[in-house]
Order: C-alpha cells, then structure tokens, then sequence
C-alpha cells in the first residue's frame, strides 16, 4: 500500500509542476513564449500520463487489491489510483493527441467566431469535437450512458438520470420565482456598483477582505489573470487570481471571494492526504459548493456587509459615503435574466445550466445536428429566462467549455449552488450564533466548521456519501430554494 | 545528428522548467512551500540527469561522432553533449547526491554562522565539503589539475595556470592603482545616494531604463527577489529580478542593468540554437562580462548620465535637483577598498576574487587546512587591498559560494571585468561615434555590435576562440587597466 502512495505522490509532485507551468503562462509568462511553454507542458503531461499507465501502476492496484483491513483513506486511494489508471488505460493515445490538437485548435477558431460572433466558422469544429467526445465515452465506458460517462469525469459516481431529477424539480421553482420577483415595484438599483472604482483600492480591498476570510498568506497568494482561477502548486502552496474592472466594482470583489473558497477548502485537507491524489476537492460540483457559499451566502449576505461596508465607505467616499447599507446590499442582489452565464445572479443562474445539460445530453446522445443547435439555444432561453440573444457571441457562442471539449462540465456549477446551500443550513442549525460574528468580521466559526465536516477529507469520500454525512439527507434542492426565497424576497420588498 | 538535437532540446525543456520551479521560488512562492518546491526539484533535477546518462545519449553521441562534414553548430552540439555526458556518467551517484545533501544542509549552516558571525560553526561542514569537491574533481577528472577541473566547470577549456598568468600581470597594477587614487586630495562623495529615495519611482525607473537598453520585454520581465538574477525559462522567456533599497539608490539602479546585461545576450541567440544546450552564454566569464559591461562600462558612463540625470531630477528633485551632473557621476564611481566583495567598485573588485582563487587552489590542492583559512584571509586583505576585516561576517563568512560546493566559480568574476574591457574597447573602435549616441539614451547601435558578434553564437564557440574571433587577440587585461586608469584618473581629478 506504501508503494502506491509513493507512486502516486510522485505523479502528483508532477501534476503540481504542470500546475505551476500554466498558473505561469496566465499570471506572469510575457506573450512571446507561448509555444515554449506549449512545448514543456507536452512534456510534462506526457511525463505524468506514462506513469498513470504504467505497468507499476497496474501491478501496484492489484497487489493492493487483494488486502484486508484497509482504512477508509486507503480505500478511497485505490478507488482513485483506479480511476487514474483506467482513464489512461482505456483511451488509445492516438484518441487522446487527437483530442488535444482539436481543443487547441477549436479553442483558437472559438475565439475567432466568438469575435465575430459568427457561429457558423465554429460548427464544423464542434461536430469533430463531439464525435471526439463520443468516441471518448464509448472507449472509457463509465456510463450507464455516454452522457453518463462524461459528467462521471466531474462528479464521480452522478449520472444523467440523477441530475435531470434534481433539475426537473428545480427549473419550474426557478422560472416561477423569477417571475415573482419581476412584478416587484420596488426593486435594487445597480447603478452605484458601475462608479468609477480605484483599481489599486480594489486590489487592496480584496486583499484585506480574504485575510479576514483566513485565507493563510503563509502559504497562499494572490494575484491578477484575464479569467480568475484557482490552483494548488504543493501542499501548502495554494493560489488565486482575481481581475479588476475600474467601472464595476463587484468583478473583483466577488471574483476574489469566490476564488477564496476554492482556496479555503484546499488548505483545509487534512494531513494525511496532503501531496496526495486525494488532497483535491471531492467533485467540481462540491468544489463549487465551496466558492459559491463564500462568494454568494456569505459575501452577499446583509450581515458580512454590516461589517465591510463601513471600511467601503472610507475607501470610496465618493460613491458610497452618502449611499446606504440596506440599497448596497440590495444594488449587489439583484436578479436579472440576463444573456451570459458567467455573468448570471445566483436565482438565474441554474436556468443557464439546465440549457446546456439539456443540449449537452441531446448532442451527445441523440444525435442533434450541431446546424440546429443555434436555434434551440435561443428557443430555450426563451423558455427559461423569456429572453433571447441578439447574436451568437451572446448566445451559444459565449462559453469556451465545448471548443476544448469540456462535456458534462457543466452541471457541477448548478450542483455547487444546491450542495452549498444544503451544507450551509446545516451548519447553521448546528451553530445558530453564526451569523453574529459576520457582523464584527469574524469568519472563522464557519470555517471552522467546513474544515471539520467537509475540508479535511478531501476525495476521500464521494459527494453522495459527503453530503450524507454532513447533512443527514441526500441532496435536495429545496433547501437552495428555501434559501433563495428566504433571501431574495425581502429584497424585493415582497 | 537530428537525434541528438531532439533528445537534448528535450532535456532543455526539462531544464527550462527547473528553471520556472526556481525562479518562482525566488519570486512569488509561499514560504510555507518550502518543503513541497524542494520535492519537486529533486524530481524534475533526477529526470534530467537520468536522460543525460541514459545509453541513448551514449549510443547518439557515439554515433554522431562517426559522421564528416559537420558544421561548427553541430560540432558545438557534440562537444556540449559530451559534457553533459561525461559529468554525468563519471561522478557516482552517491558522491553526487552527497554534495547535494551537503550544500543544503552547508548552505543553512551557513547561514546561520554568518548571522552569529562566527566561522566554527561553520568549519567542519566546509571540510567536509572540500573533500567532496576534491572527491568530485578526481572523479571527474578532466584536469590538467584538480582546481583546474573545477575551474572547467564555469570556464570551459580554461586551467588555473593560465588564470594565474593573468592574476598575477593584474594583482600589482591594480594594488598600484588603488594607492594612486587614495592620494587624491578631491575624492566624489557618495552621501547624496543615501538619501531617500522612494522605492516605487525607483522600480519605475529602473523599467524606463531597461526599455531604453532594448530589454523586450514581449518575450521578458523584471520582478523582485531577494538576490538578482537573471534566467531563461524558454527561448522566447527570459526573466530578471532587482531589488531595491530606498536609502542606497544605486542598488537597485545597477542590479538592474546588471541583470538586463545577463538577459540581452540570452535574448539575442541565434534562431538556429534557440531551446537548445547551445543557447547559454559563452561561459560563465563572457556571461559576466555583458553584465557587468552594461552595469558598469555604460551605465557608470558620463555619457550615460547625460540622458538618465534629467530624468532623475524629475523622479527625485528634493535630492538631485540642485545637485550637479558631475559630481552624481563622481559619486557612483566611488573606488574604495571595503569588505564586501558584492559591494565592490570596478577597481577592486578583481583583487577580492584574487584572493578567493588563492584561497581555493591551497584548499582543493595543497592541503590549507581549513582553521587556517580565517588568518589567511585577512593576511590577504591586508596585503590586497590594505584593510583587515573586523569579524567573519565581513570576512570569510560573506559569500554562500563554498557552503554549497561552488569551488572554482569566483575567477569568472574577475574574467568578465577584463573580456568586458577588451571586447567594448573592439567596439569601440569600430564604431567611433558609438557613445554619442548614449547622450541620446540611444543603445542599439551596441546591443546591434554585441548581437551580430557575440550573443548570437550563444555557447556555439569556447571563450579563447570567441575573444579572438571579436577582438583579434586573447584575453589582455592591458585592455581592463587601460580601461580604469583613463575612468578614474579623471574621476579622482589626477
């Protein structure tokens, strides 16, 4: 069992190299050396792939497997070993270079028709990746189906059949309450949020507020990128990245507390599991969970503003000095059907998942031409948020997931909002005094609490039984419901 | 010959990326990550090494040797390749794995000695460290003589014999030197670089500066550590680091060009060994020698300061605006005999590495015993430059350079004062209008000098036939001496 560990560990020393390679090439790299770093990232990854799906790995798993009286981190470790093994086993290396060429290659024409906003420059890229992507879950067989096979590289265990459950119960909630919310006659203003904001205010501003989140400077840091991330060079190596827009202030503050979650949960793993393949956050869905419930529950809660917005003021008097707490509050909560996902409040939001699970499933498994994906796209926006794009940049055009292959990524965002809001409830039964120390800046009851029950473990458990164990009960979405009403009707004066 | 290429640019990808690994230690890493950054050193520096020593190596260097009519690049390739090779096969991994044990833990003894300013703490693990060194120069042995062999590894091709020819025609002109300029009755007074000066308009200098030096930074960047380096993480990517004092102006300032001297010649490489072995500098000495001819031959010019002192003014008016030209150009060429050999001036500097190559060859040849080494070293203070040093600290605990077994390294210093000379003095002499254009803050008629003759080779010839090659003739230090006396004859007002 020692000598899997170490194998791996040392596949992992790898992974954090090639983490550090392109954390570079979107912080620091100057431009000229794009195709150096391309030429070290090939090899790094290759380097890494070989051990995956070496013999020694294949060796290693069975001789382990015949043991008795394994813990639960060594079972999890094997699990994870195996699934390592089989990804890189399953798929010929010819399908996998393919692959690659083509992300890089549809990433550049997306980018091209996504400028234009032309999406017909990219359909013929798109209907090679998909049957790439097809090819992909018959050769890997997960499933029970391809679509299955895919979201399983997301959230282990979850399939399509689960998903289209806890989103069939959640899409008419949605589109009812938004309509709710739309007949107000008092709603938030945003207008404040797009004063002009200094940038190196706003970068300091973030910086205080993640040390008051216990986000651990010793072995983190932040700093600028075009799109904000968050990624893991060591053990106690944790970093994140933010952008600043100087007319809208909220880009960089909630880019930064959400990124900060993400950070918060890997330097919660406990020890055991550091430089393992198991200090990694259990699924994209609960690492999402993570971010949203920092950025969303608690960043644009009243009481975390009860706090801050004293110390907003005196960095921003002039916008701010005479604008009061209850309107900011509201100005940063405002629901809006809007075009583009990354963009979309946190009741809107899961309607822009559910499209794209739905077309996912539909391109992956039932055969829809890629020729009729712009209009169904459209037809679906107006479905489930009545509105619809003005051109293709706007519309199908605007995420960067599908041109790399990214299938089945999608539904871990919406998942993150159900699971994050479940997990929160919970903890505020089991500490109803939490939201006091909001007010006096003081985070680290919470935290605290998510390092006990959730952080510490890592992958050690999958989110079905994550979720269990911390809530009691299976996912349900009604209690993102519940939160969202709870939330969001006072704030419409309804 | 194709081959060849390939599996060593393969390597120098691996190389670069140990390079990204340390350069993000020195720059941004966490403290905390010690541990973890060092882990993957070790793993990144073991990959290298194996493929260095591996039998394809052995078999493709075997090979390409039978080959005729080989081009000098290639030949260049060959002769580097058999290097790589042979230092990897001839030392044991355990004696190599020894030495990197031993620097880590000497250079933390060291550290801490330093600080206490007491070198017992320090002696046995230099001991020790010499018998590894001597250990590794037998094993090695390329010679003709064990300081020799290791004096090989910074300046290919060049014997402590023929660096002691050298050493010796210098050592009693500079001495002399020296006496002549303490005789000055009207010596430049560096107080008015201590004043204050803040530390973000010096960063923002020093960028302005290296702009006008023809830094690209499309494929380059400037950033802060601790120590300033200068290196190479791809072909298209190479990286300087300052520092900066805010009550000692010049740090920063020479660090700086210093730095940006070191990153022109890896700039200006050939396209033909781009990301190959061949695209390093020259040898430790010609890399100097750029470094400090940008730093000191340029940036301590009269010429110089006639653009930059207007400028400087605006930055820093409560300091130099009353303060003429002259007398801030006497200041930063301030001759002084001191303790500090990385504080040194021009003039005495080449006496501080005179007496470290002394020192070394009696340690790794003669048997110096190491508890003589401190009455020594001040016996050579006195005799060098006339002042003994108060304690360790000041004296013989000053450089990291032995703690960590970089024996034969310090004559390169020295070296790239006098190839600096007698390279700008070729220069010049082809270009007589070439300082004109300085007053213009107009470089490129140099970096276009330099480029065309010397960094476009990169480590394509060994440094005799690349002095001779440029200048015509091997190395004279007449060149250096010719150099100072009409620098700082002038300065001293003799």
């Amino acid at each position: 069992m020692k000598k899997l560990w170490d194998h791996f560990n040392e596949i992992k020393r790898l992974i954090y190299i090639r983490n550090l390679l392109s954390w570079d090439q979107q912080v620091n790299m100057p431009k000229g050396s794009v195709k150096g770093r391309a030429d070290q990232l090939v090899i790094i990854q290759n380097l890494i792939h070989k051990r995956i799906k070496s013999d020694k790995t294949g060796d290693l798993i069975r001789s382990v497997e015949k043991l008795n009286n394994l813990n639960v981190t060594d079972l999890a470790m094997i699990r994870e070993a195996k699934r390592h093994y089989m990804q890189a086993t399953r798929i010929p290396e010819t399908l996998l270079s393919e692959i690659t060429k083509q992300s890089t290659l549809g990433y550049n024409i997306w980018e091209k028709a996504r400028k234009k906003s032309d999406f017909s420059i990219f359909q013929p890229y798109l209907e090679k990746m998909i049957s790439l992507q097809i090819e992909y879950a018959e050769k890997l067989e997960t499933g029970p189906t391809l679509y299955s096979t895919l979201i399983d590289l997301y959230e282990p265990g979850v399939t399509y059949d689960w998903i289209l459950k806890i989103f069939m119960n959640l899409k008419p909630k949605l589109i009812k309450f938004i309509k709710t919310l739309e007949k107000s006659s008092n709603k938030p203003d945003q207008s404040v949020l797009k004063r002009y904001y200094d940038p190196e205010k706003q970068w300091q501003l973030s910086l205080d507020i993640i040390k008051k989140l216990n986000f651990d400077f010793t072995i983190g840091r932040q700093d600028k990128s075009t799109h904000p991330f968050t990624v893991s060079l060591s053990s106690k190596d944790v970093r994140i990245t933010t952008r600043i827009r100087e007319n809208f202030l909220i880009d960089c503050l909630f880019s930064t507390i959400h990124e900060c979650g993400h950070a918060l949960y890997y330097m919660g793993f406990n020890e055991e599991i550091q430089g393992t393949l198991l200090a990694d956050s259990c699924s994209y869905g609960i690492g999402e969970s993570q971010s949203r419930l920092w950025e969303n529950i608690i960043g644009r809660s009243k009481e975390f503003w009860i706090y801050w917005y004293t110390i907003f003021q005196k960095y921003f008097p002039e916008n701010l000095k005479d604008y009061p707490l209850e309107e900011f509050y509201r100005a940063i909560n405002i629901v809006q059907p809007s075009f583009i996902r990354v963009d979309a409040d946190e009741v809107t939001y899961g309607l822009h998942i559910i499209l794209r699970f739905e077309l996912e499933k539909m391109m992956i498994e039932d055969g829809l031409q890629v020729s009729e994906l712009a209009s169904l796209w459209n037809e679906k926006m107006e479905e489930l948020l009545g509105i619809i794009p003005p051109n293709d940049a706007m519309g199908l055009l605007q995420d960067a997931h599908w041109s790399s292959g990214g299938f089945g990524y999608f539904p871990s965002y919406a998942l993150g909002n159900l699971y994050g809001a479940q997990i929160y409830q919970k903890a505020l039964k089991d500490n109803p005094n939490l939201t006091k120390n909001y007010e006096k800046g003081e985070f680290s009851n919470l935290l605290n609490y998510l390092n006990e029950n959730l952080y510490q473990y890592g992958k050690i458990y999958r989110a079905n039984d994550l979720i269990k164990r911390v809530t009691g009960e299976n996912l349900n979405p009604d209690y993102f419901m519940k939160y969202i009403e709870a939330k969001f009707k006072p704030i419409y004066r309804l």
